[in-house]
Parts: C-alpha cells; structure tokens; sequence
C-alpha cells in the first residue's frame, strides 16, 4: 500500500519531501542528528491534517509531529518507518481582536511572529523562550513551554483559550474557546497541551494576549546566603505585587563563568558573593512605577537581604544585566544540562548534594546552576573534558536520582520526549504512568502518534 | 450483597448516614430537594474513599460526591439506589507554606476557611465565589469555580498545582505537584478539575496562593452606551495592567432593579443611564496605587467615555458599592437564572435579541443582566409570574439556542451537571462529546461515578 502516494494527493507532490529534501531538518535540536523519516509531509489545514490522519491510521502509520524541532528532549526523534509531519505550511494568524484579547494562529507561526504580531496590535503575547525565532506556536502548547516570566504570566498552558487538534483516526477535535470561561463541559484542551504530539495534533490555537506594559525595570543584586535569597523573594512579591515579572538566581559557578575573567562579560557588580538574583518588573503606571520598583530594593537592602546591587538605568543597561543570564548559551556550549525543579527552601540542598555527588565521580567537573527560582525551575549545567557515555549516565544518575528526597520533577520546562523517559518514575507514580497510558489507549489505540515520545506502551 | 456494611466497616458506623439522619442534606441547593440516596457516607482520609469505591467498582454501585452541594446545575441529584459521598470530615488544612505560597487542603475544608487560612498566614486565596461559606474547595476545583475576580486570578483551575483523586476502580491518582513547572509527563490533574466528579473523585489539593494586596480601589461609573462600555474595558486594561481585578457590567434592567424606587438601596449615581460598571483594582504600592486608579478614571472621563461616576473614599463606600452589585441575591430570588459567555463585542447584541425573543413570548417578563464583562461571562436573570413548566423551557430555549450565531458558551462558571446535559450541544460538536465519552469509559467503565452528569453514555 503506498500511503506516500495517497498524502501526495492531499497534499500535493511539493508538499511530500523524501531523501535529501528533506535532510535539512534536523530531529534533535543542536546535534545535527539528521530527520531519518522516510517522508516529511507538510499539510496545509487542519482538513489535510485530518484526511493525512485517517490513511495514517488505516494503514498503522507512524507520525511525528514537527513544528520548529527545537525541543531538548528528542521528543521528534524519526525511525526510517516514520513520516513527519510538519507544520510550517499552516503559519497563518488568523485574527487579532484587540477587545476580547485574543489571536487566532496555526500551530507553524514561529514564536517570534506570534510575539511581533501581537505587539503590531499593542498588545502582548505572554510567553517567550530563547529558541523563539525557530520554534514553532504549536510546539510551544504540545510542550507546554516555560520560559522567562511564568511567575508572572504562567506556562504556554495559561495563554491558551482554545485549540484545534486532529486524533490519531483523523477526528478534529475544534475547541476554539475564546473566552475566560467556559465550564460548558470538559476542558479537552488540556488534553493536547503538554502531552508532546501523543495524544492528538495540534493545529490552531486561540491565544490569551495582555496588554503591553509602559514600565520595565531590572535590577542585578548579591546576597551572601541561600536564606536572604528566598527573603529576596518574599519580599519582592510581597512589594512588586503583580509587577514582578522575573527572578532569576545565578549561583556563584555560574556568574564566575560568565563574566571576566573566565567569561566573556563585564562584571556590573563583584564576583565574590555566593548568589546573584536578577530582578524584572513591569508595570502600567507610568508615574510611579520606578518609585516603587526602587522603593522595593531600598527596603531589601535596609534588611540587610542585600550585599551588593545595582539597577538598570537605561535600556542598555538592562540589556547588559540580561546578556549575564543570557550567556548560558555560551555556558551550557558543551554541558550536560538539566532541567527539573525544587521546592524553594530546598533548592540550595538540592544543589549541594548533587555537587558533591558529581565531583566525587567525575573529577573535573564544574556545575554551573541558575534557575528562574520564582516558578521552583532549576538549569543545572555539568561542565567535564569526560565525554564518554559512562560519565553522562552517571552525572545524569545523580541529578535524577537526587530529587527523590525532595519530591522533585526531572523536567519543569522541557518535557520528557525520550530523553527523560527512564527517569519519569522518579517524580511521578506508577499508577500516574499507568493513567498516561490509559489515556494513551483511549486516544491513540494503534500507537502511531509519537510513538513512543513520553512513555512506552507495555 | 451488603456493601453498606462493608464500608461501615471502613468508615465506622457513625459515618454513614441513612433515612432521616442524611435527610438534612439538599441534593440541589435553594431548592429543599432531598438527598435521595440510600445513604450517605463520610469518609476520613484519602484511603478509606480508595477503600470505598474499591467496593463500589466490584458492586457496579453509583456514587455521587458531595461537597457542599451548593452547585446550580444539579450536579449532585441522586436516586435512591445511588451513595452520596460527602468530603465533610475530610477537611483539614494540612500546610500553608509562605515561600512556597502554597496551601495543601483537602476536599472538605470549605471556601470560607480557606480563605480565612491563607490571611492568617499573610497569604491571599484567588478565588471567591458567593457560596463561600457552605461550598467546599473539592467542589470548587471539581466545578471550577469562578467568581469576580477572574479578569486577574484565573478560575479555580489556575489556583491548583496538584491534587489527589481517587478512580472508579479505587486507585489513587497523587498528583500533588507544588511546582509552577512541571512538564514531568502528562498534567494529569486537568482530568479531575472541572469534570464535576464524573473522571474520579478529588480527595486533597495543592492551591497556589497569591500575596495579599495592600491597596483596594472601587469605582462606579455610568456609560451612554454600550461601545463605551467597551472602551472602558479596553482602557481599564491598558492603565490599570494587572491591578485590575474586577470589572462587572450592569444593566439598566439590573440596577434598576436594585436602587430605589423598585429596589432596596440608594442609588449612588442616577439610574437612568443604560450602563454601569463597577471597576476594581488592587495593587501593592501603597503610596501611588489611589493616583494610578484615579488617573485611569480621569482619562476615561476626559476621553468622554463616562457619564457619570463615583469612587469609593471609605470601606464603607467601597461595600456600598458592591453591595449594588451583589444585590443579584435578591434580584434572582424567584428568576429562571442563566450564566454564560460570548465574545465582549458581541454580548449587548445577544442580550437585546433575547429580551425581544423573551418578551414577545412571556408578556410580562422582566430581563436583569449583569456580567463578568472582562472575562465574557454574562448572568442573564429572568422575572416572571408565569411559573409554568412550558414557559421555564421556551425561556431556557430562547437564551441557549441565540448563543449559536455567536459561539456562545452554555455555562460560564455553573458546570453543566443535569440541568445544562440537553443544551451542551448548542457550545460543543458531536466530535467534542464524543471525546468526553471516550475519557469517561477509559476512567469510569462502569459509569459509577456521578452518572448522567454532564454527559449521558450512549
């Protein structure tokens, strides 16, 4: 049976890349790993996706969803027996409407022209992530994507109002809500947000926008103990209210990695404190807003939270202090890195342990930490010339493993695909994976969506 | 079988109720209808539910949770061969954790106490609805709760983290995330939060909480006409930013109603504009939120948008205030009451084509509107001396039925339950229904838990 030949008359032959077309897209993010599916198809609409879907599951084919492929995870990994199925022809935004709030997009916008396009209305559109110009929206709701300013704004789960997906026997499920509320039945959205492609394809999206902020202020602060950093915290929610838009904690391995002389920036304030906490607030009166953004860190430091600080007077400036969280990407170049998260108190615990753990087994590692502590998110970089497997699964071992005590999750932001898979027991139950499967079941009954992605099937 | 004496035997005899002794309990609230089960139980611990509808899976025995039973949907109606399952001794708050800013609770603490909680910790809980004082948070989260203060908190889904539910089959589904991020595998806990009971039964609750506002500003203001109204919203929005946290349309039909002459109260500005909208925000900048709030109303009176206004100088002004609003009580005290959403742009036009249906069909109806604008939901209360069960359903018609042009919702914030079971289909497709069913044969094969509620099986 040549279902390649019925989806080319779907979709149309330029629309059905095999061999070399095809190789430019890569299947994990960074690696080069090369799209090893014998096809990748780009449907159009929802309907092509649909009518695609349906041959898939009459004949037993395997999918693999791609939007902008720039997950962590390889949660888009391709078998020669697969097809993927790519998004980047349904890149339209549909509507904007400026009173409800909303934007109406397919799954293919890229981030960055959802983020644009929202801004073109003075409005804004709440999530953003490092890999924006690449990824794609509909990726960001199939992993419900973190980022920046969940403190403030939530996970891609909280932007959403509605969406579209097609099953894996090529039903659409249309819940395009628009509304705040909506308790008109079962909210089956949830069902397709997070869950990684496994259980239905999503392909438009009705997006919660907010308004755009008139104020934005950034601070850089030192605190010598892990105790002032969550008085830190407390206090800057309890002053920025609403405000507070991002709390970022750079361990001291982190900052002496990024700034001179072991890094490439300029250091705006001393590399001698053990934590540095940057501090984002945006806000609406325009008044009044750097007032009280200044009266907040007056008050941490006449409480002696504080060793060190200084706050951003210009645009520029601000931009310097991010560039410092920003050079991650220069840190993590060749590291082992993680993403899980913590209670707060334990957060330091946490890292301690682990440290201790990997530099006993690995001699020269460096453990760089920082994490968006705010929303319990913790990036954990492990830095060794020891590139063999062994040391890998080792180090991953030790990071896993070490959140049982604490009750924490191997993945907050970047999802499971088949990366983390192994690891899934140890933040959740076997009757919570039993459950996934069970859903699993229900949906995808021949396993051909993603097969694989986030947990086996016995 | 005595499966009565079976869960005697796990719960002790105290703890279940038959004949008179559950007679006291509602099944549909305001109503006196009694609770018609066989008996109901009160187990004490997450175990002895799990113990429970262990016995009642074998049995193939209907269950219907009970929490305060304080929905409007009839939600919890029972039959005599049913089992009420009421949460009333499991209500202990079992942590508030102030860095964290989370609340573990279980099901039965109700929504007065843990709000309460929360404020005695420094710690605010988002979501109020009226019923706080009798409904309880399991019923909240299994109902999604709504309430005034969405524009800015969400529904109660937004304020829950993680959650313990026990299945049919009795198997316990821990899902007690604390974290803002989880992507740890699928977010199971979305399949018990607005399903009203009929995927599994919510045992215990992680809740988000929030910091306390320390400025509150109420206003309310009067608009020529409804593109006003509008404008307001939209400027509200703008200036305000996330201090924002009520913004709720009334009427003329509705304040009219309340104020004097027909109504009980003085009227604080003139009753006879066709809009007025209370406007709420709260904030955390003691010295500059009042400027801010009165700067916002002064620009919408020199944009022309108001045509009269008044804000709150007092606590006492503020509930003077509010309490118009909350008059609904006495508005709806013998109406046919109905609670949806629609698209902002499009709500005056669905309410001026259902006064015209309603009228021309009931002579002397009266029709009092009030809403939620900000987040679409709109009360819709009808007054009528013609009891009759034909009218009650041509009014029923009128309302649901005029949604469809707009893709409006049949329940914003109620539920479905019984009551809205024969109009899903006016908000959701075939397909959308279908899906439901599928998830609750995958979770309830025996269609043992809260049966006919929201769905029927086929």
């Amino acid at each position: 049976m040549d279902i390649l030949g019925d989806i080319r008359r779907i979709v149309s032959d330029e629309n059905v890349l095999t061999g070399d077309a095809r190789g430019d897209r890569s299947a994990v993010w960074g690696t080069g790993q090369p799209c090893r599916a014998k096809a990748l198809v780009r449907p159009r609409s929802t309907d092509e996706v649909s009518r695609i879907m349906r041959l898939a599951f009459a004949a037993g084919q395997t999918i693999v969803p791609y939007g902008g492929v720039t997950n962590l995870v390889h949660g888009c990994t391709t078998t020669p027996a697969d097809i993927a199925l790519s998004f980047e022809k349904m890149n339209r935004i549909e509507d904007i409407d400026g009173v409800q709030q909303t934007m109406i997009a397919e799954s293919g916008v890229t981030l960055l022209e959802a983020q644009q396009s929202a801004e073109r209305a003075n409005l804004f559109f709440p999530v953003d992530i490092g890999a924006r110009a690449t990824c794609m929206v509909g990726g960001n709701v199939s992993s419900n994507a973190g980022g920046t300013r969940v403190i403030r704004h939530g996970m891609m789960r909280d932007s959403v109002l509605g969406l579209e997906a097609v099953l894996a026997d090529g039903t659409v499920i249309s819940s395009m809500n628009r509304f705040l509320k909506n308790n008109s039945g079962f909210d089956l959205k949830q069902l397709f947000i997070g869950t990684e492609g496994v259980l239905g394809l999503v392909t438009r999206i009705v997006f919660r926008l907010d308004v755009q902020s008139k104020t934005h202020h950034v601070a850089l602060v030192a605190c010598r103990d892990y105790d002032n950093v969550q008085s830190v915290l407390m206090a800057a929610r309890e002053q920025m209210g609403a405000m507070l838009c991002g709390f970022e904690v750079m361990w001291d391995n982190f900052y002496d990695e990024v700034v001179v002389p072991r890094g490439r920036l300029a250091a705006p304030i001393s590399a001698d404190y053990p934590f540095y906490v940057l501090i984002e607030a945006m806000g609406s009166s325009v008044g009044t807003d750097s007032d009280a953004f200044e009266a907040a860190l007056t008050c941490m430091f006449d409480a002696a939270l504080l060793e060190d600080g200084v706050i951003a007077k210009s645009d520029a400036e601000r931009e310097a202090i991010w560039a410092i969280r920003h050079e991650v990407e220069w840190v993590v170049r060749d590291a082992l890195v993680f993403d899980v998260s913590l209670p707060v108190r334990q957060v330091n615990d946490y890292i301690n342990i682990i440290r201790g753990k990997i530099s006993a087994a690995v001699s020269d590692a460096h453990v760089a930490v920082f994490g968006h502590l705010g929303d319990n998110n913790i990036h954990v970089s492990v830095l060794t010339d020891d590139r063999s497997d062994a040391t890998a699964s080792c180090v991953k071992n030790h990071v896993y493993e070490s959140l049982r005590p604490f009750g924490g999750a191997i993945s907050a932001e970047h999802g499971v695909g088949l990366e983390k898979r192994p690891y899934l027991g140890v933040s959740r139950s076997a009757a919570e994976i039993e459950l996934m499967r069970t859903l699993k079941r229900a949906l995808d009954p021949r396993n051909i969506l993603n097969p694989g992605k986030v947990i086996a099937l016995a």
